[in-house]
């Protein structure tokens, strides 16, 4: 498989996982600026058409991966691929974004909940047609409200 | 950054890019196998729970990475930034899958859009809590519909 590197870094509020919004859905607008590289700018064209936009990343800074972990939602130990959390398996993250707009070569996008500093991988426009399904079984997060959490350092490298 | 190394492997009944589902939205249901290797399966507990997983893949057939696109549903090139185009930079892919159950240690699941043998990367659960938004702003999906819509080769490695 070829090797995966960073293309661009975003800028968010967030020095550490104490107090980081744990979705964007629960980010309340959150501001952050992702900063592509240079050699990237070019694949930006077209992209001030979407309203929101998926951010894939890095969790740079997230504990070893553990195959059971207790989520900041829940109080018990759950299989890491029925979770969100950060301490995955090749820790990749990917966040559904509001773009606001342009400002030089970087997007000003609202509701981030990442850490400063995250290493960006891809970007890929949020398309309803591709991403809305209708689903009614979510596991362990049935009845459990997100509202307002953020998360602790349980997933950060000591 | 930590390397990234795939978990298993995604089978499915497409050979090749040519007649492939461009979306699990219009695989109209396709049935693929989810393999994590052997030392991933403990993660996986608690993931019956869920009707639809996200699954990230790498696009491990897919030309090098352009930053300019014709896309599939378009005829004029777009930044590769706002399409879901495989050549992209890291060759990272998502598809949001019916989990229809287990067969022994494997994932049964529907409306697969990836190549047979697609190396698996991560698997997190479909929540609409946090991957629902409603979106009005589309860019230039904008009217375009993929109903039935398949990939041709023109981002096979030749």
């Amino acid at each position: 498989m070829a090797a995966i590197r960073p293309i661009g870094v975003i800028r968010t509020p967030f020095a550490c996982a104490a107090g980081t919004p744990i979705q964007s859905s629960v980010s309340r607008g959150a501001e952050g600026r992702v900063e592509l590289f240079a050699g990237f700018r070019a694949g930006l064209r077209d992209i001030e058409g979407f309203e929101r936009i998926w951010l894939l990343y890095s969790f740079d800074r997230a504990s070893e991966p553990q195959l059971l972990a207790r989520p900041y939602l829940d109080t018990v130990e759950r299989g890491i691929f029925a979770t969100r959390s950060p301490a995955r398996p090749n820790r990749i993250g990917m966040s559904p974004v509001r773009l606001l707009g342009m400002q030089g070569d970087a997007l000003l996008v609202a509701d981030v909940d990442m850490l400063d500093g995250t290493p960006l991988l891809d970007i890929k426009p949020y398309v309803p047609a591709f991403d809305h399904f209708p689903v009614e079984r979510v596991g362990w997060y049935e009845g459990v409200s997100a509202l307002g959490a953020v998360a602790d350092a349980r997933f950060e490298r000591p």
